[in-house]
């Protein structure tokens, strides 16, 4: 078998392996959707199958002789081309699944199959030590499979790498305790400002779904979403997820009380999409033409929401769109709408969370995950810390635990070490917005006008053309010009929030 | 390897490869109502890899030994047991897929591929010479099929069996002559009786689409289509699809032309979905829980939509629905109702004929079908063929191909000898209307009250719970009490016109 034969197996077979979680990504995406309610059970079995078979296919023995056949061949050479990149992500993936005794992926897929029933049943009623023994297991399993696939520094890392290539709990301690300072000082001020009036008030209230969803899908559509390749639904929670070249699908959902999080929400999966439809189609089906991790995922869905959305510019593009869809806002200024989609204000729900707070809740779930991995919290005592480490940050106390350390579903769902990618997607993002200004010139006023194709453009040659041929820091490294520090997230958000409330 | 050990091997196999056919219903499903245009193209793709996966299943060698060891053991000894019906079925479909060699089935499905796309092109434009070596290609590797898979009499056989297990071009012939003379003949009478007066008129016509929604809706939920196991969307052609247990979905089109389509369509495909949901959900991914039939299948759909849907007492129910949700409606009378949907007239195009010609329409295909098999006729004299035996059974010549030997997809997806089911069900549901009368009284005062549960009941009875337990001839015998005859159907209809034209 030659070099090129051996790496040609590894792509069709990459490329069918693919072509069988995009098959799972459709079910999944039916199944928030579409699906009547009794079709849930069969939807189950259909997806434990595929993932069986898309298992079965990452263990295959025959990877290893392909790989061995390939690796410090002439393809690995330039450590930045297609192949080389292919070759490694291959290797990475192919040594993670085999190195996870099969026993052990059963035994997770079943704990957080049961611990998310658990959870969906606990939250509601508050009931933390029904949910605690699931808790456990899972956190122990997840120490189980750390010790499995094996660490540098400590079992964090392991499963932080799944998510996000090259970081460990050491590699992100200094970057988030400076943000974790920094921005609590500056929720403060924001505090002592003691500007009450600001609230989302009647401006975002009482719009109904029809003329959100109006509004929603021109807004989507000015920023570059194709809609011959993609289609916006709507679901208990909005998500953003790909079947295939030329078909990306947004959810989002309307509430009555709240535009913020319809809007905002739509445009953030708009982003994830933007990035996902501007990765190379002449790679798809190998890590050449896939996203390169969740944190930079976040960085273009937070760039979009945040930095673009919640901009003086953008809102001079939003106020008429506002005004021509939601009766009753005629009189609105760009002040008061720019203000009520910037309110900052600490609460309990990292969700719902606005640009200032969102990253202490981040934080905060970090250092309790590091903790828990490493035997210094036991899991029992979550809710004590966890409430300690809301009023070190945020100054409140959850008053029961579905609204604390009972919130998010991700410990349920065996996602630990899946946190930081959020914040990491803020930190990336200021990098990128920042760069792209330095290239662009100002962009304020191109987004007043409803201008995004040259920020997108810039993004899709950056970011989305490159798939996962750099590691995330290699790759903002080399957008922005600048190794990854928190100065450029803290600079944005001092210098707005400042505009904002008049510091 | 005890037999009940190789049973159930049988039953896991047999089972994931009905998940896998299943994931390819949703993607099917998809593509007919919720793709982006830019989609496609993955998704032949997905359909391409899940069908290689399953013919690999179906033809793995070890279902032979597998059957081997169960064959003629114990489990086949009540001929009519779900395990023996399992074990006969599976024998058939790997009989079938094992003797058709690979060659063959990748040329047949590139040669379907390409003529579909010819079709496509080349029915709006009327253009028979270019379709025409499709369709030659067509008739040339279905009939290497047939040699491939063997059969008893002639080529044809091999064909329909894959549709109509045990019927054959002998065993159909005679009933199609009987009924095609004498269904000509009632055709005459009706024409003779002159009743130009009798059209669809504006009854049927101008209702817009939300308005015939609704009233679709809450009839296909009175029938007892359960919405919490099923959806109802739109699609450019109807169809019923199942995703599995607890998840049957329809599709149907809104033509402001004419009501009669999309509710009649409607009708129709709750049928079916009816069949699917009755399927004893304990045999799922066997033979036992499958539909027996195309043609039985079909008997489902044509019950509802014709026996049921264009009856006088059902006529009764329609009508208040009618006037509450379509403006306009109000003075219409039950018979203008009745005979608006029960209109007969010879026409050109099958999928739009009524009841009395849809069948000249059927036999007529089902004569040219065997003769293109036998080599009696030539694929280049087909349009001549077709327009004389338009004129033979209807009386009229269609002005173009496009709406004479066109007008079906049939041929260019490969579909040859599947015509005929759509007869027989038409003839099953006459058998079996009549024999849910016998024992459940005369329908027409239930199905004037919307009292549809009683007649379900008895076809869930009687038909659904059986699976693929008979074959289609021994199911109805058992439900009806006799041997299949066109009299049930011939009776029926020559009573039904008689009241509609006054003959």
């Amino acid at each position: 078998m030659t070099e090129r034969q051996a790496y040609e197996l590894l792509q069709l077979d990459s490329r069918e392996t693919s072509l069988l979680a995009s098959t799972a990504a459709l079910l999944g995406w039916d199944q928030s959707t579409m699906i009547p309610p009794a079709g849930h059970g069969h939807r189950a079995e259909q997806l434990s199958l595929l993932s069986g078979l898309i298992h079965e296919r990452l263990v295959n023995p025959r990877r290893e002789e392909w790989l061995a056949r390939v690796e410090g061949s002439g393809l690995t050479k330039d450590l930045h081309s297609a192949e080389a990149a292919n070759i490694r992500e291959w290797r990475r993936s192919f040594d993670r699944a085999v190195k996870l005794p099969t026993r052990l992926a059963v035994e997770l897929a079943k704990a957080a199959s049961l611990a998310q029933a658990a959870w969906e049943k606990a939250r509601p009623e508050n009931d933390w030590h029904t949910f605690l023994p699931h808790v456990e297991t899972l956190f122990r399993l997840k120490r189980e499979e750390a010790e499995a696939v094996g660490y540098e520094h400590e079992p964090y890392d392991a499963l932080l790498d799944v998510y996000e290539p090259g970081e460990t709990a050491a590699s992100l301690a200094p970057l988030f305790s400076a943000l974790g300072r920094s921005l609590a000082a500056l929720l403060e001020q924001i505090i002592a400002a003691n500007q009450s009036d600001l609230d989302r008030g009647k401006l975002m209230q009482g719009h109904d779904s029809q003329a959100q969803e109006a509004l929603v899908r021109e807004i989507v559509r000015d920023l570059g979403f194709d809609f011959s390749s993609g289609r916006l639904d709507i679901s208990a929670h909005p998500f953003s997820t790909t079947i295939g070249p030329g078909d990306a699908r947004i959810t989002v959902r309307y509430q009555k009380a709240d535009l913020v999080d319809g809007l905002f929400g739509a445009i953030h999966e708009t982003g994830h999409a933007l990035y996902e439809m501007g990765l190379p189609t002449e790679h798809w089906g190998s890590p050449a033409g896939e996203s390169v991790s969740l944190g930079v995922h976040e960085s273009q869905s937070r760039l979009w929401e945040n930095f673009v959305g919640r901009s003086q510019g953008f809102v001079r593009y939003l106020l008429p769109l506002v005004k021509t869809h939601l009766p009753g806002t005629d009189s609105a200024t760009h002040r008061e709408l720019y203000r009520a989609v910037n309110v900052v204000s600490p609460s309990l729900i990292r969700t719902e969370a606005d640009e200032v707070t969102y990253n202490l809740h981040v934080i905060l779930r970090f250092e309790l995950e590091t903790a828990l991995l490493r035997g210094d919290l036991a899991v029992k005592d979550l809710p004590g810390a966890w409430d300690e480490k809301m009023q070190h940050y945020l100054g409140i106390t959850p008053p029961d635990p579905a609204r604390g350390c009972m919130q998010d579903v991700h410990w349920a769902a065996g996602l630990i070490g899946y946190f930081p990618t959020y914040t990491l997607g803020n930190l990336y993002a200021a990098h990128l917005f920042a760069a792209a200004q330095r290239d662009l010139g100002d962009l304020d006023q191109a987004l007043s006008q409803g201008e995004f194709l040259p920020l997108l453009e810039w993004l899709r040659t950056n970011i989305h053309a490159h798939g996962m041929r750099f590691s995330p820091r290699e790759l903002i490294r080399r957008a922005s010009g600048e190794d990854l520090n928190p100065e450029r997230l803290l600079t944005y958000l001092e210098a707005k929030f400042a505009q904002v409330y008049d510091l």
